[in-house]
């Protein structure tokens, strides 16, 4: 059994370890290994009990059941992960794959919209998924009812990844049982949770961010006001990527947030050429290979005093990382080891766009 | 009898003096009376037959008519002529109104669209035209059938502006007669060309650029491509102002039109707030006076050579003024005016965007 893999997973399902935590740690240790011996450190120096490690019991028992099933796993920074996905910073350290991993390669887009879609919008997207697929490009959605429903059927000819909120043997909703063993024969399908894992209201954030991230663009059909598609369009704009949108009329109610997000600057879209023009120069600027684990393993700073100060300067509001470095007027590398030590120690909590909070107690 | 106004209109009706030509001419000579002294020898110059000049006694009758309707004239640079209309390079140089003409000085907002729009567009259009009315705001349209019947209905109650593309006693389409004549007693009609003049397909883009001119910013509720209310956004973005679109479902042919527009920069529409975000910050940069007659009269240019060098200049294909002058090394002035008397002897054609072409033998 792959050591390195073990021990990755070690700490990746430890509780309290997210994907900022983790990379933070790689890039601190060099290794899992090393890191899963500094955790419990760490974790004192950040005035907190260290968190459980998860066994190598446990991370050998998940390797065996993803070889079982006939999936495999994909490891940010190496092989097929996708190239786009690893450009965000809470880029998912893994990945469960099963499927036709070529479809990684090619060039993607995203389509996302509501789970009660009207008929004539999920036409609509079955039609649009059809057509970017003759155009080559791979259609990527999150195998939910509805608009996904209708562009995963729309591109299961030429291409379609399905990304899922659970584990990579789990059904949901159980209708689209078929679609999905379907798309582990004939397009892939992608989970971040390990097997077994029932999908929860907190993972379809994390799902929408795999969905976004992995695109050039992300095209949403048909959406309500404040709802997980507009989330995914966030996620997308956040990342740098495309944001499209399908209009519809003010007096249907299901097309406010299209047309909303349209407003705030989504490109419109009535085609799939449409898509094509908007996606196709964002191409090469994201051409260039991504190096996430780019930083050389730091020694651990041996100021204690900064553990303190960033303490101070933490409350219960998110406070941008590069705020809190500057106010502490410690170096960068020290600044974030204290914040990786009370991470550890349970005491923090991190937020989208580099943000930190100190965790109520 | 006023005897400006009778030279103006003199000057006005007679064939191939268009509102540009006239403004050149008014801006040469100073007044109507000297510009209609210098035409015969400035078209000879020019290498033509001068036009014959509409008569005295054409021009009397259409006064007496115009007082007659219980309407009157808003003459351009003069008391109640609309201030943003002035500021178009080719406003016209009169207007008959017949209705409240304190309309004039509210702040106001065109809503356009298509002839055979959709009940549902129809509705929308009353209610936003209701809406935008609430706010204050004067909505204008062009009396025609659709989406124009629709705002105006809508705003009757709080002010509403039709442009017509006839005379201003002419009504069509006939079903709008009735419209027509409650808008002389509760709102403002207002027309460019003379009494008993049947609207021809040609006058309706003349009567849309008044529609854009006049107001802050254009709503198009719903065309389709190619269509009429096309070319009024587009006059109404050539003159600066603001161009709104109310956006369709892809599937629907009559929405193409908007959603294009919207591609092409327009403001997506949903709501009256919305229409009011847009056009509120506008108001301002237009509040300054406008002087559409701001040059001082000037002495004809003694070079006659200057029309030769024109004329060589010219082609069949319309070029810039600006370019002609540069190319031909002589004085803006003398160029204009060689351009005016190539105009004059009807050897000149005049577009869109300053632009001038040597009229085909």
């Amino acid at each position: 059994m792959n050591d390195d893999l073990v021990d990755r997973l070690r700490l990746l399902r430890t509780a309290g370890i997210g994907p900022v935590t983790y990379r933070q740690l790689i890039m601190r240790f060099g290794t899992a290994a090393a890191a899963l011996e500094a955790v419990p450190d760490l974790a004192r120096r950040g005035g907190g009990k260290a968190p459980t490690l998860r066994s190598r019991a446990d991370a050998e028992r998940e390797i065996a059941r993803v070889e079982k099933l006939g999936a495999r796993y994909l490891l940010l920074g190496q092989g097929l992960y996708p190239r786009l996905l690893a450009q965000l910073e809470d880029a998912p350290p893994l990945l469960i794959a099963k499927g036709d991993l070529n479809l990684l390669g090619k060039p993607a887009v995203a389509m996302v919209g509501a789970r009660n879609a009207s008929a004539a919008a999920c036409r609509f997207a079955r039609g649009l998924a059809h057509d970017l697929g003759g155009e080559g490009l791979v259609v990527v959605s999150g195998l939910a009812r509805g608009i996904d429903t209708a562009a995963h059927d729309g591109a299961l000819e030429t291409g379609t990844v399905g990304v899922i909120a659970g584990g990579i043997d789990i059904f949901y909703p159980p209708e689209n049982e078929e679609r999905q063993k379907t798309m582990f024969e004939r397009g892939l399908v992608l989970a971040e949770m390990s097997p077994g894992t029932e999908p929860r209201a907190r993972h379809f954030p994390y799902r929408n961010r795999i969905i976004a991230g992995i695109c050039a663009g992300t095209v949403v059909v048909e959406a309500a006001p404040r709802s997980g598609s507009l989330i995914t369009a966030r996620l997308a704009a956040e990342a740098g990527r495309e944001v499209m949108a399908v209009p519809g009329s003010p007096l249907d109610p299901r097309a406010q947030g299209c047309n909303q997000l349209i407003r705030d600057g989504a490109t419109l879209i009535q085609s799939a050429h449409d898509v094509l023009e908007s996606v196709a120069p964002a191409q090469p600027r994201l051409a260039s290979p991504v190096q996430p684990y780019e930083a050389a393993p730091q020694p651990m700073n041996g100021d204690d005093d900064v553990v303190g100060i960033v303490e101070e300067l933490l409350g219960p509001s998110p406070a941008p990382v590069d705020e809190i470095i500057r106010l502490s007027r410690g170096s960068p590398g020290a600044v974030q080891m204290a914040l990786l030590e009370l991470d550890l120690a349970g005491r923090l909590d991190r937020h989208a766009g580099n943000k930190v909070s100190l965790r109520p107690a």
